[in-house]
C-alpha cells in the first residue's frame, strides 16, 4: 500500500536525538509562561531556551527533487498567512530592528528552507509522511537563523509546515512572531498510515429517535477538510449517500440524485472532483463510500426499479441485474473522482425483510436456493467485485466481517464501528482494519468525554507485530442527526483532535502519566488554536460536547 | 450626520415601478419550485418570467465618478466568487452553447455594468446607500442581456452587489448561474441609517449568574462583520473593553492591557485598524464603546490608581484627575483607529457603592458638596466632553438620559435597552436614538422567536414625522456570556437578519400579511443562504435559538 514509505529519510543533523515524553509536565496551566505546545506529539524532538524572531517576509527557499511543487508553495503560503495573522506593522520591523541585537535583517528566522527529496506527488495509503525540522539561532558560520524542513514527499513536507506554524506565536509585547524554546529538532512520521474523520448525513443505529439528516454546503466540507490538516489526519471519508438523501451527480444515472432533498442540497461532479483536489492539496485523501444494500433507499426515488417495490424500498432489489448495472456505473463514475485506492462499500445495517415479503425477491431466492442471509453475502461480495475491478481495495463495515468473515475477499479491509474487540479478531484472520469503536471514536455521542477518545487504543487486545501492521489506523466518525452547517464543526473539534494525536504519536509518549498534566493543557491550546484559526472548536472541560462555555474564563482554560 | 443622502439619485430606468409588498406570498414553501428569495426585501421591484444565464467569466464594468473605486472592485471579486461557488466546468459553458437558444456568448448575462456617481468614499451614518439594479434580456437592440447596478455611492453600489448575489442561483441541471423571474428593476434604500450590531463580552446585567466572557479571535470578527453585508447591517459595535477584559493596546497607556485575561488575547492597534478597515471595505462602520464609568475594572490591572482603592475597584475613581486623563488617552489613540463619527460612552449599570465606601472619595464628594448620583452625572458629562472635543458624537446607554436628561449634551445619541418607550421619551426631548429593546432584540436572550425579533417596531409610540426621524436605527446585541469562537455566529443567526430587514425594508411592507407566509420562507431560504456562504447560521424553527437541527428535513424547512 505504500508508495514511499520504505525509502530511508535522510536526516540533516545526526545527533541522537533524546525522546521527550513529557513536553507538557513543565509546562502550567499559568498563561502567563512562554509556552509551545505541538499537536499532535512529534515522535521525536528537542528544544532549548532561545527565543528567535520571524520575519513577516519570511520567504520560501524550496528545493531537491521536489523543488518545483505546486502543493508546497501554495502550502507555504497559506501557513504564512495563518502565521502573521496578527502582525502586519512596519513598525515592528523597525522597533526590533532598532531595539533588539542588531541582526542585520531584524528578525533571527528570514528564510524557510524546505527540501522535498521526491517529485512524486501521488497521494496513497501509506504515503511518506515523515519530515524533520531543524529552527535555531545561527550555528556561527551565518549570521541569521535558521528554519528548515526536509521530508521525503511533499506530503511530509506539508506536516513539517504545520509543526513549523504550531512553533511560532505572536508575542504582543514585541509585535513579533516568536518561537520560545528554540533551538528545535524534530523528527516526526505518523504512528498510523489512515487516520480518517468520516462525514455523514445518518446513524442509522439511532434513526429510529432522529432519523435526520443535513446536506453541507461544500464550503463547509472544504473548511472540515482544511481543519483536519491541522491535526494531521489525513483521510476524509465522505459517506455521500444515504438512506434518504442522493446528493452526488451520476452522470451514467443522471436521475439518481433526484433523491437529493432539495434541488439546491446536491452536489456535482465538479464539486465532489473540487473537494478531492482541494483535499489533496492538504495531504489528505478522500475515501468515498457507497452503502449497499442497506442504505440506498434514495436510489429509488430517481430509478423505483432499485426498490424491491414501492412500498418495500430497502435492501436494494438483490433480484435484479439491474441493480448492480447501477452500481457499476456508479463507480465507473466516482471512480474518476476518487483516486484513492480505498473505496468504502458500507455493508452495514442491513435488514432483509423486504427480501422476503416481496413476491419477486422471495421467488428469485427460492430460484437461487438462498437464505436472505447468504443473498446479504452475495451482494456484498459482488459489490466487492464490481470494486475490485476498478482497482479499488474494498473497505466494508464490520457487519460483512462479522457475518461471513471468511468469504470476504482478502483484500477487504475490515471496518470496525459496533465496539472493541473487533480489529483484534479481523486481523488474527489476516485482514486489515480501521478502528472506530463508537463507544470512544463517534463524536455524535455527545456524553464521551475527551480523555475516553485520547485514551482509546486501536492496537489493544493485538500483541503480535506482524498483527498489528494490518491494523491501517482509525477513524473519528462525524453522524450528522444532529449536527448541520450551523454546528457540525463544534461536533467535530475539539474531540477529533484526541484521536487525531492518538493516531500520530507514538504510543509510549502519550499513554503513560496523567494526561491531565502532559495532554489537557496541549490540547486546551490546540482548541485555541483551532478558534484562532477560524475553526469553532467548543470548549474542552464541558460534560457533554459541543455545549456553551458555561462559566468565566479565558479560551485556555475552558 | 449625512454625508451624501441629500444627493438625488439618478434613476437609469424611467418607468414607474409598481410595490410589490407581497413578494413571498406568491411562493410556497414547496421547494421544488423556481424561487428567487430577496433578504432584507427591496423597497421598490418588480419581476417578470424570464430565466436567464449567468457567463461564469461574468467581467465588471464599472463607469462614474467612482468608476476606479477599489472597494467596488473588491466587492465585485467576493461576490462572483459566491456567486459562482459551484460552477466551474466549462462543459457547461459548451452545454448551455449548444442546446440552449443559440446565443453569441453562451449566456444572457455576460457583464454587470456599475455606475457610481461619486467617488466620496466617506463613510458615514447616513451615507447614500442606495441603489437601483436592473437585470434583463436583450432589450431589442443588443444581442446580450443586461444587469446594471447604478448608486450614488460606492456604498450603494455594495447594498447592489449583495441584491444581484442573491438574484443568482445555481441550476443543477443546466449547470449555470441562473436568475429567475427576470426583468428585475429594484430601486432600494434603508429605511433606517444605523442598522447595526453590537458585540460585547459581557452582559453586566446577568453577570451574577454567568460573570463569563470571551475572547473573539480577529478572523472571527471579520467573519461577523462579513456575515453582516449580506443582510445589509452597516455598523458593527463593538464593546471591546469590558468589566474584566481589556484586550485593545492603548499606545499612551501601555500598562492597560495587561487586563487582558492572556497574553494572546489580545488586540493590537493594527488588528483594529485591520477590522476596521475590512469593514469599511464591506460599507461598514465600527462605533466603538469605552464604557464608563461602571465597566471598568480590568482597567485597573495595569494602572491600580484609576480603581478608588484595591479592594473595591469599581466604578472608575471619579476623584482622581488621572481617570479622565487616562480616559482622554484612550480616546486619543482610539480617535485614530474608528474615524466613525458616533462614538459610545456606555455609562450603564453604575453601583456607586464603590465611591461611598472608600475615604478619599468620599471626602472628595463632600468637597464638591456632590451625592454619588452627581458624581455619576459629572463623570459621564466629562467624558462626554472628552469625546465631543475630539469631534466625536457620544452615545450613552438610556440609564444616562434616565438619570439626567436634562443635564445631557443634546447632541447625545440615546441608547436604548432596558425595554420598549424609551426611545419615545428620548425623540421627545429632541435627542437621537437607538433603539435596541433587550426583550426583543437582545440575541443573547435565547428564549426570543424569530418573529418576535421580526416584529419589533424601533418607531412604535413615535407619531411625529420630525421625531420619527430622530430614531437613527437600532442594533441587536450579542453579548457573550455564553458565547465565544465555537458557537458565537450561530447565536448572531439567523436572528440577527430578521432585525435586519425591519431595519432596511418599508415598514408597511413587512408589516402587514401573515409573517408566516410572507416572511418565514424567504427567512429560511435566506438562513440556508449564509448556510452556503458558510456561516454558521442555526436553524430557524427551534424553540430556543441556536439549538442543533432536531429532525428530519432540508435546510429550508428547519
Amino acid at each position: 500500500m505504500s508508495l514511499n514509505s520504505s525509502k530511508p529519510i535522510t536526516i540533516f543533523f545526526t545527533a541522537i536525538l533524546a525522546l521527550f515524553f513529557t513536553l507538557a509536565v513543565s509546562f502550567s496551566v499559568d498563561l502567563n509562561q512562554s509556552l509551545t505546545y505541538l499537536w499532535p506529539l512529534p515522535s521525536q524532538f528537542t528544544s532549548g531556551n532561545d527565543t528567535l524572531s520571524v520575519d513577516p517576509d519570511l520567504s520560501l527557499s524550496l528545493s531537491g527533487n521536489g523543488g518545483r511543487s505546486r502543493i508546497v508553495k501554495e502550502a507555504f503560503d497559506r501557513y504564512k498567512a495563518i502565521i502573521f495573522k496578527q502582525s502586519s506593522s512596519r513598525a515592528a520591523y523597525v522597533y526590533i530592528k532598532n531595539v533588539f541585537r542588531g541582526l542585520r535583517s531584524g528578525y533571527d528566522i528570514t528564510k524557510l528552507s524546505i527540501i522535498v527529496n521526491s517529485d512524486n506527488e501521488e497521494l496513497q495509503l501509506g504515503v511518506d509522511e515523515s519530515y524533520s525540522l531543524f529552527v535555531a539561532k545561527n550555528n556561527g558560520q551565518s549570521i541569521i537563523g535558521e528554519a528548515t524542513i526536509e521530508a521525503n514527499t511533499v506530503f511530509g513536507a506539508l506536516r513539517g509546515l504545520e509543526t513549523f506554524s504550531q512553533l511560532c506565536s505572536f508575542d504582543f509585547e514585541t509585535k513579533s512572531v516568536q518561537v520560545y524554546k528554540a533551538p528545535w529538532y524534530i523528527q516526526d512520521e505518523p504512528r498510523f498510515a489512515f487516520r480518517g474523520l468520516m462525514l455523514g448525513e445518518l446513524n442509522f443505529s439511532v434513526a429510529i429517535e432522529y432519523t435526520s439528516r443535513h446536506y453541507l454546503p461544500v464550503d463547509v466540507i472544504k473548511e472540515i477538510i482544511e481543519s483536519m490538516s491541522y491535526a494531521k489526519l489525513n483521510v476524509f471519508h465522505w459517506h455521500i449517500l444515504d438512506e434518504q438523501s442522493f446528493p452526488l451527480e451520476v452522470p451514467s444515472y443522471p436521475k439518481l440524485w433526484q433523491g437529493a432533498y432539495t434541488k439546491w442540497e446536491r452536489y456535482t461532479v465538479d464539486d465532489a472532483s473540487e473537494i478531492v483536489s482541494f483535499a489533496k492539496m492538504r495531504g489528505i485523501n478522500v475515501m468515498a463510500e457507497v452503502d449497499v444494500p442497506g442504505h440506498a433507499e434514495s436510489w429509488g426515488a430517481g430509478y423505483p426499479d432499485l426498490w424491491p417495490s414501492p412500498t418495500c424500498k430497502e435492501p436494494l432489489d438483490v433480484a435484479k441485474n439491474f441493480t448492480f448495472e447501477v452500481i457499476s456505473g456508479i463507480l465507473a463514475d466516482m471512480r474518476k473522482i476518487f483516486p484513492f485506492e480505498l473505496f468504502h462499500l458500507g455493508g452495514d445495517e442491513v435488514n432483509t425483510d423486504c427480501w422476503n415479503s416481496t413476491p419477486h425477491v422471495k421467488q428469485w431466492l427460492q430460484d437461487h436456493n438462498m437464505t436472505t442471509k447468504e443473498a446479504y453475502q452475495y451482494f456484498v461480495l459482488k459489490a466487492q467485485e464490481i470494486a475490485i475491478s476498478k482497482n479499488w481495495t474494498p473497505v466494508n463495515w464490520e457487519e460483512t466481517f462479522n457475518t461471513f468473515a471468511t468469504k470476504l475477499n482478502p483484500q477487504t479491509v475490515v471496518h470496525n464501528w459496533l465496539g472493541p474487540g473487533v480489529c483484534p479478531k479481523a486481523v488474527a484472520k489476516g485482514f486489515k482494519c480501521i478502528y472506530s469503536n463508537q463507544g470512544v471514536w463517534y463524536l455524535d455521542h455527545l456524553d464521551v468525554p475527551w480523555n475516553n477518545t485520547y485514551t482509546a487504543e486501536p492496537l489493544e487486545g493485538i500483541d503480535e507485530a506482524s498483527q498489528q501492521e494490518l491494523v491501517i489506523g482509525g477513524e473519528v466518525c462525524m453522524w450528522g442527526e444532529t449536527a448541520d452547517a450551523s454546528n457540525v464543526q463544534q461536533t467535530i473539534w475539539p474531540r477529533a483532535a484526541a484521536a487525531a494525536e492518538r493516531l500520530w504519536s507514538r504510543r509510549e509518549a502519550i499513554s503513560t502519566g496523567n494526561i491531565t498534566l502532559t495532554a489537557l493543557p496541549r490540547f486546551h491550546y490546540f482548541r485555541c488554536l483551532l478558534n484562532r484559526r477560524g475553526v469553532q472548536a467548543a470548549p474542552v472541560d464541558n460534560f457533554y460536547a459541543r455545549q456553551p462555555p458555561t462559566g468565566a474564563g479565558s479560551c485556555y482554560v475552558q
